[in-house]
C-alpha cells in the first residue's frame, strides 16, 4: 500500500493528502512527529520534514513541492495544473503564495507558534509573532476574496493545486480557531466549496489529542 | 526582449539567470530593489518578490518556483529536471532542500542579515543570526560533499536544476566571503564546476556599489 508519512496538522501533508484524494490513489497515513528526529524517517527523508511518500514499490519521494509535481507527472489522468503553459505558470505562482508567502506571514506565526513549537519542546509561543500572524491573514483573506470575484476557482476555472495550497493552511490555522471568517464572506465562500469536496472531508475529522477543533471546524456551512 | 526584474544577489534571481543561459535564450536584465515596493513592480508581482519573468509578448511569470517550470514547461529543448519521474523527484526535492531549507538556515541569516537588511533600512544586522548562518552552512557542505562523492552532479549523472539552485544560494553568500571552501574541499570542487560553466559566468562580473567581493569571487581555480 502507498504510505504518507504526515502530521495532521501540518499543512504540507494536509495538501498533499487532499491531492491524493481528488487523484484517486489510495494510501495509508502513517502519524511522523518530525521534531522526534526519528531515526527510520530521517532515511526516508533527510530534510526531516513530513510530509513523506512511499509508493508500493519502496519508492521514496521527500520535499512536499517534489511530491507534488512527482503526483503530476507520475498521474496526470487527473490534472491539478491545467494544460496551458500560461495557465501552469498562474497554478504555481498562487501555489508559491500560499506555500511560501502566506505560510511565513501567517501559518508559521499561529500554527507554528501556538502548536508545533509546543509539541516540539522549543518554549513557549511568542506574542508578538501570534499577534502579526493575527493581522497579516486579514491581507490575504482578501487577497483570496478579490481572486474569487475575478475567477471561478483560484488560478481560473479549474479546481487546482492552487485551491488545495491555499485551503491546506487555512484549514490548519481554522483547526485553532483563528479565521476571521466573519470579516471575509468571499474567503468564507471559497473554503466552504473546498470543504465539501469529498477529498477534504478526512481533514475535517481530524483530532488532536487534548486539543478539540473549534465547533464550526467540521461543519460545511460554518 | 524577454526582460527579467531581479537583483543581483538575490539567489533566486541568480538561479533564473543560469537556467535561462543554459536553456540559451536571450535575455535582458532590469535592476529592481523589492524593497522599494515600486508600485509598476508590484502590478507584476502582488507577492513583491524577484525574480518576474516577462516574455516578449508581454506574458508576465512571477514566483521563482513557477519560473523555473515555466521555463521547463515552455522550452524543454535543454531540460534541466530529466525525464525519469523518479529523477525528476529526486532533482526537486534537492531544489525543496536549496529554496528551503538552506536558504532559510543559511543564505537569509547571511545575505538576509548583512546585506538586504540594510539595503531596506530594516535595522542593524543580528549577531546572533549570522553566526547560526556560518554554523549551519557547515553542514549543508557537508551533504554537498556527500552527494558528489556517490554521483556525478547533485541530483544524478546530468547537470540539473539541483546544482543551480545549489550553486545560486552558495553564490550570494561567497560574494560576501562567507563559505568556508578550505573545510569543505568536495563542496569546492563542486562549485568550481558549476562556475567554469558558460551560463554561470555573467554572475561572476555582478558588483554591487560600494560592496566589491572577495578576491576569489571570480576566479575559477580559488
Amino acid at each position: 500500500m502507498r504510505t504518507l508519512f504526515h502530521h495532521p496538522l501540518s499543512p504540507f501533508s494536509r495538501k498533499v493528502r487532499v491531492a491524493l484524494a481528488e487523484k484517486r490513489l489510495d494510501f495509508a497515513l502513517e502519524l511522523e512527529k518530525p521534531w522526534e528526529r526519528r531515526e527510520e524517517f530521517m532515511l526516508l527523508n533527510p530534510a526531516g520534514e513530513v510530509p513523506v511518500l512511499v509508493e508500493e514499490d519502496g519508492s521514496v519521494i521527500a520535499d512536499q513541492t517534489a511530491i507534488c509535481e512527482y503526483l503530476e507527472d507520475a498521474y496526470p489522468a487527473t490534472g491539478l495544473l491545467g494544460r496551458e503553459v500560461a495557465l501552469r505558470a498562474e497554478v504555481r505562482r498562487l501555489v508559491g503564495w500560499f506555500d511560501v508567502k502566506f505560510r511565513a506571514e501567517v501559518t508559521d506565526l499561529l500554527v507554528g507558534e501556538k502548536l508545533f513549537k509546543r509539541f516540539s519542546g522549543q518554549g513557549t509561543p511568542h506574542t508578538q509573532s501570534i499577534r502579526a500572524g493575527l493581522a497579516n491573514i486579514h491581507y490575504h483573506l482578501d487577497y483570496i476574496g478579490w481572486l474569487c470575484e475575478r475567477r471561478t476557482w483560484l488560478a481560473g476555472d479549474q479546481f487546482s493545486w492552487a485551491d488545495i495550497a491555499a485551503a491546506a493552511q487555512l484549514s490548519s490555522i481554522d483547526y485553532l480557531g483563528d479565521v476571521p471568517w466573519d470579516d471575509h464572506p468571499e474567503a468564507r465562500n471559497f473554503y466552504a466549496r473546498v470543504k465539501s469536496r469529498p477529498s477534504f472531508r478526512p481533514l475535517l475529522t481530524d483530532h488532536q489529542p487534548g486539543l478539540p477543533p473549534p465547533k464550526h471546524y467540521a461543519d460545511l456551512d460554518f
